[in-house]
């Protein structure tokens, strides 16, 4: 071996020695007396078969650093390697500064390997209890989408990116390797992917590693990328190789990203470097367990044989395993790493599993905000006027992001201006590194409104921004979000985890805007419809989940400005961006926003005592169509006393024992009465309201009204009808259930029924609503 | 132009005018007077832009079609162009044979104008009204998906896929061209993709316009293909251009078939062609509006201009779009297609908008199926014995593919040996046309298990072979199937629709066979643990979904054979795959899961009248978890009646009159008692129970444990203790809600409580359960 890597290569055996004891191993960590069946763990968990091949790249990343001190952080796609980064992070120190318990000495090692994937010690991937890690890998596809999240904004940082080639298949990694049209050279890191082709998923070969290499190295080039591929199995060659490709695709780095800096006008888009590393799966792992092949084969992706407590050949072999990294050479006496081995990683933050932008609370600062309540919409009086609510939130945005240009994004599947926020590009433009033609429209390559067509590349862009420091915005449409369920279930377990991790700290908020909402997707029809995104958030814990429905643009004002400076929620904002009426003036806005759900004493007439019933609204569509209904039963039934509540804050309707939002029994008595009827108007479906309040003293009198799946191509206020959430099903409800009414409402019910008929024959004749639909507005009475 | 085309451009141009009439008019379709206001639309929808590249493209497959006799389908990747798919079965007179009423004359144009995008009328997308579709194609992603799925066991199909440059930055689409992989030359039909580059999405390029072509074509060399590119926008050019490309992407289809089919043995893989067409966004349409580009860029991606009816000199620029097309050369004086547009395609089925494949319930014959009860397990006694539920399934499904091997299939992310259903191994292989190795276990090209760690292309693929006429099987871990909600969503609603479409025949059930869930994550830790698809799924339509929660192997055979049989559903089959007790024999089990719900007598001791305490489960842990409380409570107190109710089918929790599988109110109370205390262990998270049963007699008493988001790594029983649904806390909630115990019963909930004491301290100290709790199993007193 070239002298140049045998320490190196030590430190390597000694990854690779500790991620092999932390699958088996809970006792007699060094080997210093023969293995016996209670040294090895009852149950055996883990992934070898990727685990010696990240060792490989780390250490390499670690001569690299301290070669060009050059700060880097390390995303383990095939997160299911976690021994392995948990054996870097133990070498490095970092581990030990992190949990004192885990010494370097043999007790230290000995609990190191116990508690890996052991009942409560820690998990088997690159979890929040990793040091180092953004990214846990457990579920697959998002390596190189957090990888580019953590480089925007970050010039001087190289985000080294494991891909496993299981992952390489999965759809949201397929498309992510574009991110090479949306990195400025200029002002971003960059990201160097490594292509860890071992060959193996669970039980079947990879795709990427059964094509000829002529058409892998097409397709990576085709993705914007100059490919280097090292490929073999004996250390001493691949340590060369390898380091020659790693020297060269950083040289590279610092090439294109020089020639950029150097010129005051973007140049043109350069091929990226990468990496394809070709090494056997479970390299260094034995050949062959009781005859069948093991190394370079499915067989090592987990553990490779099971028996090694019970089995004494199984243990032998495992013995065998162990020692051949001669672990005696390794540590010394006292179970610390040999000197040369424990000295070999850079320095304090330039360490990878210390670099602080893996715990990106500790760079977080707060974003400079304009005050919101500049951008308000003039209210006269409630229910007139007109405003989309989200073109409103645009113009505070744009100052939000004029005053925050290097920490803050927005990010869209190619509708942020559909969704209304195009004022923004009065202060940045749409990211774009491709081809930009001369016709084209705010596009550059600094550009801050990140638009591909993908809602997973834009979720996991804006995860990795987040957990590195920085702050964002995701808009989309309501139906679609549900392309990224998965990935939010990750993100809000990994927030819910590391809250209760004490050297994590935490980030900001994941912000969500949804708009093209279910109630305005009439004309884009039943495939558009569904606002279902709500309950799956709140399936997640309390801690960090909050949904909102402001009723118009105040209250969305409000809103975006509490969420843009909340920290480690995911907040979950529905909101109309078509033109519609307006209800509470700046301030009332905020008294509203802050209680999160209010009685509104304008539109109410139970001044005097309890009311006959509460219509109760959630959502800017069924708070107009409660208010248009309210003013129906004024009209028809003036005696009768409407209590009207709306609700912004979801999580206010959860008793306060199980969601920190949620109102104390006395306060939502006090809102919803102990035994009026209430009609609830729901945005989504209605179920939901009835799990938020069926522990409530009232619960048994709330009949509530939402999305039915009851869609198709309409118009919007039919949408309402077909769901039976309309002024005139919610007046009649109301009639229905207050038992006074019975006797003398006769006729108005009639009438309203009339409306219903009248409105569906003029739907259906003309493609239009009525009139007085059309037109509607708070008559003030 | 050459006069072989020129009757294919009069066709095209005739799809073209009727798509821009289906956006703008409702009046005057021939324009046999001047435009005036109340001829166009007030709401103008739909996408044009892609349009006229999708009618040119299915002109040009008609031509191919009728030259070689050769059956196609066409899936519409860029579904949101329904205007010219509609205008093509229109020329075609399936869409008069299909909607009567719009008939082959002016009066039946101005239907169909007036229809599209209406109140009343049809969808703007290739919607399931649509003749000739599969493929909506409202969501992006999924049309190289669908189009495999659909050419698998169909050896003569070509599926021609038009693929959207938007669509393509999707990451289901990023990874579906590597289907490349999985088509069987020999035995599948082919997928013909065409790249449909025009440049634009709603407001931004697309990327894949705008690399250069050199980075495109080694991009989709990479994903396997040769690919032919075609581009200009000068008419007669394109149409000698495409037309060869065409011929000779189905020549070269027809050779690698050939060649593999002439052979006896697999042929290496070889390239598929595919085609790349360059055309203008909007092409055909107006240059310039207002002075602003439009031809050719993102302004014509919807309505190219919308004052059409209020701006007379918007409305002249649409009459010119409009008579350029020459209407009067297209049409006759009675408004039916000229003839030689009239006939210019192929006959009967081989129309594409006539293709049974597209409606595929007319091609679908029952499976043919073996006797589930001849793979049950022997079950002496309740409670007791071994076995892994979904490996005696795998047993059942070996020999329904083995009876089924043209019209079967099972799809999985790579986790089909992992959830145990390695024995369909015996009887075909893993579907492969990659490289092929001597060690390699069970891969070849006319494999049957489909893997790709991709749950977006399995879900897509089965889709596809399920709309096409056939039938399969998708198991997948429970956590992660969140990542096809969306696709879900799309294929329920697409259920739902054709549901009311008297034409659509119903199509095979998708079934889903859920393992490795909540309950036995205990090892992945927190990122692998949620049960919420469950939740996911009963959003939708009762009409079209079915949850079931087999307890052990027997039901679960009874339930997948239920479900194979069963039509036009989704089907979520949660199961567990370790070793478990078993509790019924297969008579018992075919009467449960028949009921879907039911009391276990042999578990209950409330024969003698009323019980004291209803303890219900569903799902095979909390059965499990409830048995072993009742055991504990029979021994601390014997005098307690309680009655054990098992649920099956998580429908039957629902109202009837909103599910049709749900109680009648009678038959719920006779399980559940009016107001007796039922302690429910459900499998997913609790709230899903309250919001069935909220509105029955006994709601009030129903308290619901299950999965709230507790979980690390840890045991599988422990993962029940963090989560409250062990065995102790399901006894001790007994003894807390049965009064008459309040007095007697301290003394036993110490002991239960000491019981899980030591359970925490006996885990955290070695990692394993108290030996009683492994070792459990039901003592039948």
């Amino acid at each position: 071996m070239d002298p140049e890597f045998v320490t190196l290569d030590r430190w390597w055996r000694a990854a690779n020695y500790l991620s092999v004891g932390q699958i088996y191993l809970m006792g007699n960590p060094l080997l210093h007396e023969p293995l016996r069946e209670e040294h090895v763990k009852p149950r055996l968990l883990g992934h070898w078969g990727t685990t010696p091949g990240l060792n490989f790249v780390y250490a390499h990343l670690n001569r690299a650093i301290m070669e060009r001190d050059q700060p880097m952080i390390f995303i383990t796609g095939p997160g299911h390697g976690g021994p392995g980064v948990v054996a870097a992070s133990y070498l490095e120190g970092t581990y030990t500064e992190t949990y004192p318990n885990v010494g370097l000495d043999e007790r230290g090692l000995e609990r190191l390997f116990t508690q890996f994937s052991f009942p409560g010690g820690i998990p088997s991937h690159a979890a929040p209890e990793t040091p180092g890690s953004i990214h846990e890998g457990g579920e697959l596809g998002y390596a190189l989408s957090h990888a580019y999240g953590a480089a925007f904004d970050n010039p001087d940082l190289v985000v080294a990116a494991v891909v496993g080639d299981g992952e390489a298949e999965t759809g949201p990694l397929a498309t992510s390797w574009h991110g090479t049209k949306f990195v400025d050279p200029r002002r971003d890191g960059a990201v160097l992917p490594i292509l860890h082709l071992n060959g193996y998923k669970i039980a079947n070969p990879t795709v990427l590693a059964r094509i000829p290499e002529e058409e892998l190295v097409s397709l990576l080039r085709g993705y914007g990328h100059t490919p280097y591929v090292v490929a073999g199995s004996d250390p001493a060659q691949m340590h060369a190789d390898f380091a020659g490709a790693l020297g060269d695709a950083l040289d590279e780095i610092a090439d294109i990203q020089g020639e950029a800096r150097a010129s005051s006008e973007p140049t043109p888009r350069r091929p990226w470097p990468m990496i394809v590393l070709r090494s056997p799966k479970g390299w260094t792992g034995p050949q062959e367990v009781d005859g069948l092949k093991v190394e370079g084969y499915w067989r090592s992706h987990q553990v490779p044989f099971a028996n090694a407590r019970t089995d004494k050949a199984h243990r032998k072999v495992l013995e065998e395993w162990l020692r051949g990294y001669r672990p005696e050479e390794l540590f010394d006496e006292a179970g610390a790493p040999a000197v040369d081995i424990a000295e070999l990683h850079p320095e304090g933050d330039l360490r990878m599993s210390a670099s602080p932008h893996t715990n990106g609370g500790v760079l977080l600062r707060d974003l400079r905000m304009p005050d919101f309540r500049d951008y308000a919409v003039e209210v006269d009086r409630p229910g007139t006027g007109s405003a989309e609510a989200t073109r409103v939130l645009g113009g505070f945005l744009r100052d939000v992001m004029a005053q925050n240009l290097d920490t803050f994004r927005l990010f869209s599947p190619d509708e942020n201006s559909s969704n209304r926020l195009q004022d923004v590009m009065e202060v940045t433009d749409r990211t774009w590194n491709a081809e930009i033609r001369e016709y084209d429209d705010h596009l550059a390559p600094d550009g801050r409104i990140m638009e591909i067509l993908s809602e997973h590349t834009c979720q996991g862009w804006l995860e990795g921004y987040l957990l590195t420091g920085r702050h964002g915005l995701f808009s989309c449409y309501e139906a679609f979000i549900h392309l990224v369920d998965s990935m939010f279930n990750q993100h809000a377990k990994w927030l819910e985890s590391t809250r209760r991790i004490s050297w994590r700290r935490p980030v900001a908020s994941l912000n969500y805007l949804l708009t093209s909402h279910v109630w305005r997707q009439d004309h884009n029809g039943f495939s558009h419809q569904d606002p279902g995104f709500i309950d799956h958030v709140v399936n997640k814990k309390a801690s960090v989940v909050r949904v909102y429905l402001p009723p118009d643009a105040n209250t969305l004002l409000s809103v975006g400005d509490h969420c843009l400076r909340s920290r480690h929620y995911v907040n979950v904002i529905v909101a109309g961006k078509q033109p519609a009426r307006q209800y509470l003036s700046m301030d009332d806005a905020i008294v509203h926003c802050t209680k999160g759900a209010g009685i509104w004493e304008w539109a109410s007439n139970d001044a005097e005592g309890e009311p006959d019933v509460v219509m109760a609204c959630a959502g800017d569509v069924p708070t107009m169509e409660t208010l248009a209904a309210v003013q129906l039963l004024r009209e028809e039934l003036p005696s009768l006393r409407i209590r009207v509540v709306n609700v912004v804050d979801l999580m206010r309707l959860q008793p306060e024992r199980e969601h920190s939002h949620g109102l104390s029994d006395a306060d939502f008595d006090a809102l919803f009465t102990r035994d009026k009827p209430v009609i609830f108007a729901y945005h989504g479906y209605p179920w939901l309201i009835h799990r938020l309040t069926y522990r409530r003293t009232n619960h048994e009198n709330i009949h509530v009204r939402g999305y039915k799946e009851e869609g198709t191509t309409t118009t919007p206020f039919d949408m309402t009808v077909l769901n039976e959430i309309d002024r005139f099903h919610l007046a009649m409800d109301v009639i229905d259930r207050v038992p006074r009414l019975h006797a003398t409402s006769g006729a108005a019910r009639e009438r309203l029924k009339d409306a219903l008929i009248r409105h569906r024959q003029y739907v259906r004749s003309a493609g239009e609503d009525l009139p007085e639909i059309r037109d509607w507005e708070w008559t003030g009475r």
